[in-house]
């Protein structure tokens, strides 16, 4: 059985990324590709990479008819989500890119967001997306939450530490180096090449960047307390990549066999051997997160490093990830792709 | 049915590029991986990228029981290819993507690589593998030659057209623009990132590039007279494309519609509409190749760009390409995944 | 004597990298920098990397006193910058680094530019800023007209080649490779760091750059009769540099002497031995320009490269250098900088 | 007065560099260019770059006649350099660039670098080269211990804070974000583009990076007790660069107005606003090296963050700077230049 599936906001890069990834799913075909001001267009016009493939032309979410759609991506950026979403008929299985129902908190979400929350029912319906960690709840919802990319990252070296009390609650830094996709196709003066490459910088910092209300949310109810941790995110130099660097305080060799114990059984979670890191080059393209301990020479201190693409396992491939569940398919279905490289 | 594989010279990119794309392949199993001085080594050490893979660890090419293998992929460097090559089963079906087998006269090899060709067996019985234009004799074929990348690229732009005589064969320009990848994964110090990044240069200027071996052959034989072409490569801060940009002398418009005639039904070559020209960002990580035609200001002449990803549809994407005639699977089984953007 | 500079326009690329040449000169200061829409802020919110450097605020054109200004760089987008020096006092020098005052034909300057040409008296002042060529009339100037970048390597590499007659005029190809940088400051898609790393294409292919423009008028005088060449620009991911890749018809020895005989005492212009080509990242932020030339194996076929930057030699360097003869200063002073290598 | 200057290890990039900026120094002269494997090849050859230069051809160290020398660079690799330094004339005024006079302790020389150190005369004479630090034994020293690109950037923003006790010394990070050619022009496989080039990944992981010999001695001798920070350096796609964040426990106005009471007459030492982080593109080919302090939201920790070019502040510039001070020239003299952006 062929499910159907529309994408809302296919002209941005986590919708082309959702676009390349059904491509290889034998289960799912594309019904209908949306975005507002493109409309009209063919994919082929706003992605030419995509030339060859046999797709919809872009249109207006209002010209898609639901009742056809097994399946819904939205890529829409945060509010707009919202606005969207609480429109769509309340049986269409959603998953959802943006940032808009990821806190379970309406005030949480107006803090780091800024704008109040105007679909309440589905953000009490909607499941957090991390789909190791939540993979039940996801099988059975009908709107899931895709994690922010950092989020993401930071989830996968940090969860099992949390949950096994192996490190210091009040003493995790996150510092992470982010490549430029995350930022979205915008039209901003720090994303031109002219300025980007070549160089390198920080930004969010300072506990700023919205993705720490998604650490806060998770990792206080794994704690079963307030857990803040350090984050600042840097913009390197390249498209895809999330490298994150974590110090946490804690037996090294304890740290390496709680994160070994937890991604035992998981496929896309690949441990590397005790004392190696990852490079953000060898899981490019791919749904894989690679994750390495080291010891640090000072006692009772471990550096943790995981890397992953930010479009792909960060975001869209969590998305299709997150479907399989939602539609009975086998998870790793259309993900099992390697990695490019170089 | 499961064919069973090998890879020899699997330490390369090359080779890296093989077990990638046979990862996706629903028929083909890679039974072993060769390298010699690596061998012993687990494809992780080599290529962490591939670390989520069940493959077999490198060994040397004379462990391998040839007896068990169905189809061998040989990704080794020139002269020692063709030594290798001499020695395995004569039953063997063989897939070379050195420049051991291109040439069909061994004066010409001997010219243009500087050493003399000795194994002249198989070069009489080699077939030319771009597959394209070689499609029936690939399908019946033991030895297929696997083309320079360079060499794929102007001839699917230049070849329809030599052909059908609708350009000037004394004045054909081929200026291409090179990423590094197809230089191999060789420690030269033009080659480091350092020197490489925010710089690029022309190289083998004059007429020297190997790869015009390939075209002289080639175009000389489609002309039924001997046909030479200015070749000019140049080095791009780029890992992975071939842009070829091809200035002719004729008519535009039949230049445009000859070509497009020609790749009316072939599922990898995509003509784009008339006036545009394609970019190597759209083709990366995929075996398609695009290819745009412009009239100039000036009567008569015409400008094709030529566009596909040197390791891909350039080296080891052709190879299973040309696997899968030989082996009679469907030409495009494994290939149709879509290009990676950004 | 210390000159008094302004610069309109300070806020794009060609203004900061006019203000990084300035502060090196020794008789040059910074009396006053324009950008309208920045007014009031700092050059280092602008460009951050010249928050060392004491320099004045932004601020609007109306605001300078051009009565205590020696000399005004003017790097204003074409139309505009033609508004703004129609209004400036006529006693005063002007170096434009824009596209308005290249072409002597108004209706050229229609044709290329689209719009039609509102400082005729201006324009018809104006010296073309191709210093080695225009030297004389450059230092007995007022207003002196910046040329393109891409213009200034084209003519570099052929100039004398048409002026001696030693080779074919009807069959000239510059195939060339731009860097980001030549696009300007500009929000476009295509120049957003992911969209352009590890990617690269044609654009403004078969004879539309307008460029052109001055290649077709400075040529044509050069010979004495319509002259057009072939112009094909590449976009390259790297941030400076320009390589032009000349295709001509003529004896290469012929070819390389002219080009060594021409530029003998050129300090900026090096030419390699013959059979070598330049890198751009060889003249990275300099005012050289390094040009080779190689035979092709074709008889009477000579391939010319050049490569120079195009902020520098292309633009803002080429405008220090005007001005200095302008002002009377050593033509060098303030341009001897080596290249950053890497 | 001219003074001349001899530079052994020409064919490296912290050679080619203090070519670079020498060549802007009016009172400097480079009379001599050693490198023993490259010896009689023109520096044209190796770095052509700097071809429009009048430079002294490549020579052996032995053919230098030093009694004509007034300052001698030294940029070999480390082990090699302490065998030449210890054969030159006792009154032969040096600056090392590399590790092997960088600390003071023999025995933790043996430790970091393995090989037990042979030249312990010079190594006792030998001043740590951090110039704002060391400004007044530098200006009387004969031999100058270059410091490691890393351990200046780590000591920048580190050093006051230890100094005036405003931080908690026992939880120090520091993450670092380094270019490739901190790495040299050698031939590594990780330093190809191919490979580096769109990754990034963290090395040296857990404490064994060599200048963490550099931060124990230095930041134990300014607290008077032990100090080990956390380090750990990423290699980052850029050529240029080192962004070092490092993570404090103190009152973040505190740390900043220590930091910029202690750079405040500085010439190279830029604090920025606070609140606001610095980028490696605004420093690249400069001698300057910025500075920025954020305040996290948790209480009590800043993230303090600097930026440097590691081949000029991190190595040449600086050589050159110590220099000035030894030859009793001016300071900052041949090293203004503004950095080069983009």
């Amino acid at each position: 059985m062929t499910h159907k599936i529309a994408i809302l906001g296919a002209s941005g890069y986590t919708g082309a990324e959702l676009v390349r990834l059904i491509a290889e799913h034998p289960n799912m075909t594309i019904a209908a590709l949306a975005a507002e001001r493109k409309a009209g267009q063919s994919m082929a016009q706003v992605f030419p990479h995509l030339r060859h493939m046999n797709l919809p032309d872009l249109c207006k979410i209002s010209e898609i008819d639901f009742s056809q759609i097994d399946l819904c991506f939205c890529a829409l950026p945060h509010k707009t989500s919202q606005e969207v979403i609480r429109n769509l008929p309340k049986t269409l299985k959603i998953v959802d890119l943006s940032a808009d129902f990821r806190l379970r908190d309406a005030d949480e979400y107006e803090k780091w967001y800024g704008n109040p929350h105007t679909a309440l029912d589905d953000q009490q319906e909607a499941v957090y997306g991390l789909t190791e960690f939540y993979r039940d709840d996801i099988r059975a919802a009908r709107l899931v939450a895709g994690t922010g990319c950092n989020a993401a990252t930071g989830q996968y070296v940090l969860r099992p530490l949390i949950s096994a009390g192996v490190i210091d609650l009040d003493d995790i830094i996150l510092d992470m180096k982010c490549a430029v996709s995350g930022a979205g196709r915008s039209l901003k003066e720090n994303l031109l090449h002219a300025e980007l490459s070549e160089g390198y910088s920080a930004y969010a910092v300072g506990g700023t960047h919205r993705h720490l209300g998604e650490f806060d949310q998770e990792f206080s109810a794994l704690a079963g307390r307030t857990v803040h941790v350090q984050f600042t995110p840097h913009l390197i130099p390249a498209n895809r990549g999330i490298l994150a660097t974590a110090y946490v305080k804690g037996d090294p060799t304890s740290v390496y066999e709680t994160l070994l114990n937890a991604y035992e059984n998981e496929p896309f979670i690949q441990m590397l051997p005790f004392g190696e890191t990852p490079s953000t080059h060898h899981v490019r393209g791919s749904n894989f997160c690679h994750i390495g301990v080291v010891a640090d020479r000072i006692e009772r201190r471990a550096i943790v490093v995981g890397a992953l693409d930010n479009l792909t396992k960060g975001s869209s491939g969590q998305a299709l990830q997150n479907a399989n569940l939602m539609l009975g398919e086998i998870e790793t279905q259309g993900l099992m792709m390697a990695p490019l490289f170089p």
